[in-house]
């Protein structure tokens, strides 16, 4: 009874200090680590700071993608910012199209094997911890190794521009 | 004997298609992956596109954090860009001082267990998966659970403004 | 030409020793971190320690999965050892059919957010951190959460026996 | 008023079809993603499956590494069982004594720049998505590179045997 007691506490916080309801649903548990914490369940906002739980996983769209791509989605892209960033999970085979991005494209790998490359060079083989910046307008695909997953941080400021998809030539490093 | 002559080709690439060597030093492998793809063993660029291996892991100075933490960079903040991202490791009891961003900052939440407030507000959880957006101006800290290693990601568009360290009474939830 | 002399130096690493060949092909590039620092390229034994590059990615048979699940193995389950691990990634909606293992199994989730049932009891919800200790002959089943990805570990010490699909029912939750 | 009604259902489970309290405290908590599921705050039992949230995270003792080292254990390595695994965190530096393990040691490396060395042997750089076996009695150690955190999955079957420390000639290299 006395922990139900203490949830009850959780699930209102705002009334403790007398404030108003939180601006999003799903009310709050505390957790027996520490009475002085909060862990809600829902979207929060402290202060004008908001608090999310992890967003649901996208799956990367076959008009941009080959093979299954599956996204992660970490910033919300509020106007005016141009900000995007993603956690992108590329099964082994699955790539983008070709795209460029208006302000460039930051990459950083931090799981399995993964494949890049520039309109007109060869393909440069990814692996953890790379970082790969794609400058303003250059084009160019970016996936998982034919037999390895791959996952990516994903950081734009611009809008992309898609061109047509990765073929099995391209990819396999047929053609450069 | 054969294997070292493939090698050979990988350590001069550009020579194969009569081009200038690359900008940055450190020469590259071939990996028997498969034989069309490039592995450099340091930056590179890829037409104008840029791939680094990664970057050193930089420790949090003494001025703005308290205990140890542990920064891998991601982005290389070049100019006009304001764009800065990194990981960053926090050990168990390690947090920011009090800070706020212009622009903004988005955290990311990949590992571990860590606590997060707004100036006035009561300290929340943090675990894997959560997103949290500080937007510009508001003053808040950050850091590990007292006996939880954490990790998050950073993203901030614009430079910080640092305030006073959070002390011990702060960390562990005496004052709201 | 005398970064190729270096490179040289590190593709036949056990001749500087009057060693003799290593016991895999592959050969090894020195990277330029550290020039006493080996980097090979392929499985190398290090007096009678092994260093295998990552494995390639498996694909979860159609048998004892519903949905896309993707397994990098970690150890090689060489005789007499019964231990069995490997990093598995579900994607949305996908997970193992009813299965018990002998010996029992261990799950630790670092990414994304899952479910657990054993038979008889009710769904569990599954997060970054968890450990799950499935016991000898327990039957349970484990996956991702419809609309997020999952990514644990998974170590045993014995073989798994293998039931029935978990279906579209059972996996949302509609019978205990 | 509703919402705590359906929490109030989540804190007793056990009640609802007639059953004894969890063996371990700690309650739980529904959340909102489907009602149907559970999310205890602590460790609990599901048939005679364990789910334990995220164990504390201990600090590698200083009879046994130099520098900095965090582990979050995975098992719990409860007899009969010899089974032992854990994600250890090296700070940039910091690294292991020489040992050994009786049944041997398996790593996966996740994340970072690493090192490793058996004895009379060159040392190797370790990479995320490398796997180690060190086989019975071979003394080896590991850890970070000088200038990169690492963090790895340990996995053992049995007991450690620990030697001296690693000097810092001989971690860098000055020593084969």
């Amino acid at each position: 009874m006395s922990s139900m007691s203490r949830l009850t506490v959780g699930m209102q916080p705002n009334q403790e200090s007398g404030g108003a309801s939180p601006p999003h649903p799903g009310g709050s548990c505390r957790y027996p680590e520490h009475p002085a914490l909060l862990r809600p369940a829902g979207p929060w906002f402290s202060g004008r700071m908001e608090i999310s739980r992890k967003p649901p996983t996208g799956k990367g769209p076959a008009e941009t993608f080959t093979g299954e791509v599956w996204v992660d989605p970490i910033t919300r892209g509020l106007p005016p910012s141009p900000l995007n960033a993603a956690a992108v999970h590329f099964t082994p085979g699955a790539r983008t199209a070709w795209h460029s991005h208006d302000g460039g494209q930051t990459l950083y790998v931090t799981e399995g094997r993964g494949r890049i490359q520039a309109r007109g060079q060869q393909i440069v083989e990814l692996r953890p911890g790379d970082v790969v910046f794609a400058p303003d307008g250059e084009e160019h695909w970016h996936g998982a190794s034919p037999q390895h997953f791959m996952t990516h941080l994903s950081i734009t400021e611009g809008a992309p521009h898609w061109g047509p998809h990765v073929t099995d030539a391209e990819y396999h490093g047929g053609t450069h």
